[in-house]
């Protein structure tokens, strides 16, 4: 596999396919968040991406630790990134399958989530993604997802 | 099983557990979404309960769908639900492994996520979710959800 | 959605799909277990079937309980025959992803597994499947599962 | 993590606690497949352990791939071992939940299953599962599996 899009061309990707991702600057005004962008893609490389979520208070629950909506869509974007940093910017690349394992509470700081292809064919990808504080060896969650990859892509 | 929460307790409680849940809240002055509650519970059962997404403009992806995150936060809120209804308020309940299949792009309207609970034991529950916009025979999306009960609920 | 196969039907055809089911009809002298089947086809509906395991001594573990490879072939197997209930005879619907919850400890006697269709699209089918021994509120287990319909079926 | 048992510890422990995974020795005489061991335990690691299937006829489909079931089979015995490498022998120790994606069709020849555990917590364990057939980066199998373990076993 070869790249097919670097980490600006996914970014800017990135902002017209998940402007969700941002609510900061889709409210508009949210003084205390700003236009820090919480989600960032960190690298792409051969069937691989990692992706970052610096989370902000609407990341949080009580107790300071980051909640598991914000886990799940840290995953289900790093690893929709990882495939199409393959494949080129697709917008109809859609998640049918999702399951993730929360194996550790996360502390209020970064988290990376390593993404890996474990399978890209014409119709599904499958991807796996680990997320970690910094120690992969002590993950906080662990996904698994698979991609409906649209028949019209000319592949 | 006998529920120990009502409809209100349980809104009430949601409120303290899962502030982030309504972001325009949590801003503070969201003219755009106002103070409109997106995500609220509909009923409690004997081993249900149902939850329901009313979507904002931070809930869908380009195209008018509901975005995947907003349905995994439904099902793994619902899923939470139903259980607190039956064993009572217990913040350290968490999520310890989710499975999502999406199924059909939501439209853009009102999401119900039906809950039941496959087994509610003194260590784990686990609960299936299957969300619609009507018609349950033809669901956007289905999760199941395992939850960690801690030891000293007294159970 | 309106059955294209009956019981008898899918029966026949399981014997050429998954002959490995009955592994003492394959050793051809399993005096032991005989020609007794242990999974068959209890009925098929619109969008269901049903599928039972009457347990012989390789399908349990010490103790007596149905083993969790046992209960994962009786799923995938009834969620299989639900779809091709639906879309007749396709050897080549393989499972893409099966996630099961493992509920209650099984007794050493019959497991009635019952198939739902989620989902039923041109590429990709999903089957929800709970299994239980008389009382479906008191489920042993339950399997979500996702299976590719090859393009070429003519649907 | 440092682990309580060797390979020969854990075989051992495995013809007591599973042993309807050798069907042909159940049986007695099946003249066949002889008595020739078909799961094998390859090396246990630091939290890691890698479990071997060389398939016989019964583990096959049609078209001579191993079918699902066997590769369930494998996953969830090789994350067990993983876990009783370890913590010691605990025959309690169950699977709560196992989601598997199928990603290629295995040939007919040995799969390695190579095992991780991203958990190992006082009541529950997740453990990773890559099943290949030589070459990890095209995986014919990955598995997350969640196991209990019993609070009496003193750790």
């Amino acid at each position: 596999m070869g790249e097919q899009m670097t980490v600006a061309d996914v970014e800017r990707f990135l902002e017209t396919a998940f402007p969700q991702l941002e609510g900061a600057k889709e409210a508009g005004h949210d003084s205390q968040e700003g236009d820090r962008r919480h989600y960032t893609v960190v690298s792409v490389g051969p069937a691989t991406a990692t992706m970052r979520l610096d989370p902000g208070i609407r990341h949080l629950r009580p107790g300071g630790t980051v909640s598991g909506p914000s886990l799940f869509t840290l995953a289900d974007v790093g690893c929709w990134v990882a495939i199409l940093a393959q494949i080129g910017p697709q917008e109809m690349v859609v998640t049918t399958n999702l399951t993730i394992n929360f194996l550790r509470l996360p502390k209020q700081k970064p988290v990376d989530c390593d993404c890996r292809i474990l399978k890209l064919g014409r119709r599904l990808a499958v991807v796996e993604a680990l997320m970690h504080q910094g120690n992969p060896a002590e993950p906080v969650a662990h996904a698994t997802g698979t991609y409906s990859i649209p028949p019209a892509n000319g592949r």
